[in-house]
């Protein structure tokens, strides 16, 4: 398809296809002359994964930038990638923590993990954000026990293991990368968004 | 305490102090003189507040400042406070989303809804958000049956019953928004960790 058929098909204006095409967000077309080139399905799926990351996900161009390339990198073994695309998602500590209550938080959390049996890298920078969010819960008064994080950990770990499980298999590593990077970002939303109307429901039933 | 010892025990800095004074976003402490003014362990417990919903919880002075004056205005009755703060954290939807995908998705999540029996306004920002997640999963060829958000649902439903639960008994009502917010915001965070760290231990576990 033309470029204006890509832009029809995909619901994003031409001046943005343009831009991804130029950021190499987007892969060129099929050269078909001097400045013409077609597209296919693949162009048109490109493209709703960058809006549904940027517009749902809100997550910016750089870090999805960083994940299609950590994709494209076949010297990345698959395995690697789940670390890249969270490592891309995953937002900056905090720099004014008290070491100490971050080392604390950290000790509840390896309580919590052992008890979950989960194996996980401890250099993980989800390990370092839960470590800032536990350690800004107790400042506020809230008791964080390692059998509370267990409770939260078992709540999703069923969920979890069903997203990842497209590991398995012999799909295309762009596709794996995206089954992982979509689970992970836009399944959070699905998540958050019933949360919030539990957290409606429930406290209307009280009120 | 003076100004120097409030900065002392809550971590954050003079002149940010200063700047939290004359946005109100701190109450002013009381006057012992023509420039000075005394502070108690309400005002490090608000600054401590703050300082968590911006760095761990990410959330704007602006959202902050909306959620602080909800609860401190009692022509708001406490069972709407929930719905305030939850509007102040979510997300603006994507204005370039096809509008009969949209509603297709909403028939599919008040399918869930009613499976769960929960009782939510339809108008609920969360409702608005989740379809629009909804609608861009499908447009990248994932299958999201009313089942599978039911699934999600009833992974969460005893938790959120449970954050929601501080309602109960006479807290004061600056406590009982704090909870909320807290609860909800800071407690997403814990979820969303623990949720990365189990896709990192099954991944392995298949890797």
């Amino acid at each position: 398809m033309k470029v204006s058929e890509l832009s029809a098909a995909s619901g994003v204006s031409l001046a943005t296809i343009k831009f991804y095409l130029r950021e190499g967000l987007l892969p060129s077309g099929t050269a078909t002359g001097r400045n013409q080139a077609t597209y296919d399905e693949r162009h048109v799926h490109r493209l709703r994964l960058i809006r549904a990351l940027t517009e749902v996900g809100k997550l910016s161009l750089r870090d999805i930038r960083r994940i299609l390339a950590a994709a494209e990198d076949a010297a990345i073994p698959v395995h690697h990638l789940l670390g890249v695309a969270q490592a891309a998602l995953e937002p900056e500590p905090p720099t004014t923590a008290d070491p100490a209550e971050v080392a604390a938080a950290r000790t509840t959390i390896d309580e919590a993990l052992s008890a979950l049996g989960w194996d996980v890298d401890d250099r993980s920078p989800a390990v370092t954000t839960l470590a800032h969010t536990v350690a800004a819960l107790r400042r506020l008064g809230w008791d964080v026990s390692p059998e509370r994080l267990v409770r939260y950990g078992s709540a999703i770990d069923a969920l979890a293991s069903e997203e990842v499980s497209i590991r398995d298999g012999d799909a295309p590593r762009e596709a794996v990368v995206e089954r992982m990077v979509v689970g992970s970002v836009l399944y959070e939303g699905v998540l958050t968004s019933l949360r919030r109307l539990a957290h409606e429901h429930h406290s209307a039933r009280r009120g």
